[in-house]
């Protein structure tokens, strides 16, 4: 399969070479690939990252595209951007390059302008993940893995013991599409708990500011919550 | 120990009964005595829950009180008010009964009135918990045990394995007498975890939304969050 990755941050870097591993290709989207490649200095928010370039050199076989392009050559979308700017990200492609795509929601609308911790925005009332939907009707968006850290997602196992993924859209087809991907990262069958439609991703969305509380309390992101249940389904 | 738990509904008198279990005095609140215990209908919201003087009949010892001659009573009170009317509850108590005292604010601010699913009001940039001490800062404030049903507050064993209760406060003696209730309740030292002040009360208030989503997938309410991590507190 070939993946467009929308962002070139640390998320999207981390997914990226997981697809590379599993044999999928990969093409990473950002506005304007000549700035991106001449950043020298490391991103300043979140964890310290690498500038493009030093990964870019490590991933030649990685083309970096304007999203416009990226969003046409991929089969299926990665929103590994940051989730404030999503919108204007998949803006920048042609809606034909869109429709009937299968978009991997996997970003956080942090907004980081009211100092830290972040608020989300939107949240409560709508989500990052139904605002694409609604923006883009034509993209069948599936809202997962935004609920850990990027190195989490791909390597479930990094945390022992059972722990879960969520899944919210309307597309069973494209969820059915996703939940094959989680498998081949490792994720069982039972880890995946289906929320429902899109509307749901505001639940999983609003596990964040508990997220970045608990990442301060453990002093580190190494970890994913888990649903611990009495009993099965009824 | 007397506690004063402030409300009427299931999460009250399940905390009460555990209370009473563990030989503490019990009285409950309520805006007026006389219109609570005249009430037949089952309410409406949430599970449905027998009328109040049913219950109270098989519990004669406690005593069912305005909320300001329960405030000037209880040693230790509990919010379990419908988070939208915590505010007006506490109102409703002489500032001179609750200065000092310990609040466990068990509520969650559910805004039923754009119907299913609730929303949170407030949420992301504040929470009930920080509401509550910024309105009545001679209180000292804890938030915890609201990201559960009633049934496992107070009996942890109820849900296997390991599973967490958070805990959100300014007063660190205060979380401290909260923290020893929680043990009698059954919650193990290792599955209390510290968030900080009262500020992040909004992470696990924030947790409802994907709660409600849960408690739909699963069919039951019988399941707790576990935070999963890799390695100890770094």
């Amino acid at each position: 399969m070939r993946y467009a990755i929308l962002g070139t941050g640390i998320v999207g870097r981390t997914v990226a070479e997981r697809l590379l591993s599993l044999g999928h290709e990969v093409v990473i989207g950002t506005r304007d690939p000549a700035t991106t490649l001449a950043r020298t200095e490391p991103s300043t928010t979140g964890a310290p990252t690498a500038p493009y370039a030093e990964w870019q050199e490590e991933h030649l076989e990685v083309e970096l595209l304007p999203f416009a392009d990226a969003a046409r050559i991929g089969e299926v979308l990665v929103n590994a951007t940051g989730g404030r700017v999503s919108i204007d990200a998949l803006n920048a492609a042609d809606a034909g390059h869109l429709d009937g795509k299968v978009l991997i929601d996997i970003a956080n609308p942090l907004d980081f302008s009211q100092g830290m911790p972040p608020v989300l925005d939107p949240a409560n009332t709508d989500s990052l993940g139904e605002l694409i939907q609604r923006t883009f009707p034509g993209l069948r968006v599936v809202k997962t893995l935004n609920t850990m850290t990027a190195a989490v997602m791909v390597d479930p196992a990094r945390v022992p013991g059972e722990h879960n993924v969520f899944l919210s859209g309307d597309d069973e087809s494209a969820k059915k599409t996703v939940r094959e991907l989680l498998h081949s990262f490792g994720w069982p069958e039972a880890s995946v708990l289906d929320l429902g439609g899109i509307r749901t991703a505001r639940g999983p969305e609003m596990l964040l500011p508990i997220w970045i509380q608990l990442m301060g309390h453990l002093g580190h992101a190494d970890f994913n919550f888990h649903v611990q249940a009495a009993h099965p389904k009824a």
